[in-house]
């Protein structure tokens, strides 16, 4: 049975999720649809990319995902599908397509031809609609478009390394459901600038020399429980999707607060990483 | 397999959208349940109505409607089930569905009367489920109810034609995710009682004289693209839907604003469409 | 088809229960994933079994119920697997199945111990997932861990009765959709110390000495419509989830204000019940 995700910035509210899963169900018998996120800041593609980058890879290859933001049909907003490590992308090229990928090559990339054929009202996503359903039922990208050489870029999402090698830019590009502050800094770069050296993280007031494997690696558990004061206290990470994450121990925005709150750690906050000579 | 979709105030967060969802598969091993939104304001029917009555359509046909707002039963609130345009809705008899259905004939109503043979704890929308499932199974509305010839009217809801026919005043039904203005005005009625013609659009601050067919409609892509300078700009479109929408382009709430906050133009405020001689 | 529910604290923005989904449907073909909450406050296990406790019974037996809620493994958080009541409920031992299960014993209750045959990046969930889906292909609970005697215990959250039997000391723990204010007092404990006596139940400022079977019940049927002024009263009611819960007919916390604010009956607020001597 085929699975279709979506993620839109249509939240949960208005009838346009119901509208699509509606639409997808006239058109397949069998089907399982998933809903990755409706909660995107509405039109932010960049959050979007994070979202389903981080989540499409724990699916089986075949899986037809639908990105339903900034999705408005004109002629500098294609509408594309694509290829790419066994899973399907169904989106506008808006530039969350190659946040997504990254350095990686589609297996097929096509621009999607289909809107002539299409007579419906619910015109944004009618045509991502069509080409999902298209795949499920086992057809070629070739069939619904016509084949596309290059995708939109978008840059400065990137971290930079500095010339000497010895430092790493980036920024807090993400606030979870914790509060905790995702940064643009994967492992892998900092595998690869750092090999292995001792490293110093500052962000605005913070300063970290040593990265968890799990949030618990705060606590001595050794200590005494009633000894183990680390509420609050902040910590670095690499989340499950592979980026450097600064945190709190058991965060939560609402009441003892989270790193976002506590050392004002927002959206597009520097990062850097500065590794001492070795 | 029947699909049955979910339309309530319950909220996201309560175990009763789990409940119902649980208590459906007790009795039906294969079922699609889709929710359709449960954040309908509490209580509020009018919203219900406006978000059901814009997914329902695009369901296949015999698809089984659970609407859950202010359902608790009592001798003024009874429980009815209706076949509409190849749909069933199940729901309380408190004006919701006149307001669905507009001006529809219903092909069968009935108000349910299993109630006495239910014994659960979960009183409001116990008698839902079970008809729901009757219905999924193939049952008929005759077997769970007893035939009723007509259901609860609201008044005040639709707009009104002036005598001359050169006005149509309506008002903001409903604010969607992106802050746009949804108004009570089809596009049947405008094309019914504008023949055509030029029209003004006004609603508190705001006028205007032309209806877009989609968002980006309000960009030249001829100019150069640093020369359009859209943002927070007001438009109006029928939206998917198909009701007059009042919207600014590329609309965020939370930053650069929306119809609804940058003009005012929240629920209730009227809306005056006047048109001029021919 | 097996059916696995999903109680979390990841919210609905960030990309988890997408991959937590994704996940499943890579191991398994056919199945049924349903979400319970994903908005259980984060860390507050109190709130996740309150939510689970009272959706899980509604489901057919064999339903395999995730808790993904302060589940990071360490030394002192180990992973638990049981079998309650026909359900399997699988979570961390932090608490939350000692306050789901109350003073029932668990058909089956193991240490999961498949750690370290997991290798992936989603480490909180991971074994979970495994362990649900092994469950799901009809997988004994004692090859994925081993026997377990006790589990962790809370304290302070059952309600106390008064030496003499004339009262019950108990608490609010939970606030609904529409601002009720659910008390840890169950219908058992009522019927059981109360024995069918006059009350007074006391909680700030409010005093009630009825309760009612359903909301509505406030109502006089036999009054004019106009004359039935309601809103905003205050009303005791055992829930759908057999709790004693103070409420406000039509409650909207949005607008007429509801128990918990109208009455400020916040999460811990005592509440008290004295019963009169017979």
């Amino acid at each position: 049975m085929a699975i279709i995700t979506l993620t839109t910035d249509f939240g949960w509210k208005d009838p346009y999720v119901g509208a699509v899963k509606g639409a997808i169900y006239k058109e397949l018998k069998e089907v399982t649809i998933v809903d990755i996120s409706h909660d995107v800041t509405p039109f932010n593609i960049a959050e979007a990319a994070y979202i389903i980058q981080n989540a499409y890879h724990s699916f089986p290859e075949g899986t037809i995902h639908i990105i339903g933001v900034d999705a408005e049909h004109t002629p500098e907003n294609i509408h594309i599908a694509v290829l790419l490590k066994g899973h399907y992308f169904i989106c506008a090229d808006n530039g969350v397509l190659a946040l997504i990928m990254n350095k990686l090559r589609p297996e097929k990339l096509v621009e999607i031809n289909i809107h002539d054929r299409i007579t419906s009202n619910f015109t944004t996503l009618d045509a991502f609609v069509s080409t999902a359903c298209h795949i499920a039922r086992g057809g070629t990208l070739e069939v619904i478009g016509k084949p596309l050489s290059r995708i939109r870029a978008i840059s400065g999402v990137q971290p930079k390394v500095s010339d000497s090698s010895n430092s790493i830019y980036g920024q807090v590009i993400y606030i979870d459901n914790y509060g905790n502050s995702v940064t643009n800094i994967s492992e892998e770069i900092f595998d690869t600038v750092g090999k292995g050296r001792a490293f110093e993280i500052s962000a605005r007031n913070e300063r970290f020399t040593k990265i968890f494997k799990q949030y618990s690696d705060i606590i001595n558990f050794e200590d005494e429980e009633k000894k183990r004061d680390v509420d609050g206290k902040g910590l670095v990470i690499f989340n499950s999707a592979g980026y450097l994450e600064m945190a709190t121990y058991k965060s939560n925005p609402l009441t003892v607060g989270s790193a976002s709150s506590l050392f004002g750690l927002k959206i597009n906050v520097p990062v850097i990483i500065t590794f001492k000579d070795s």
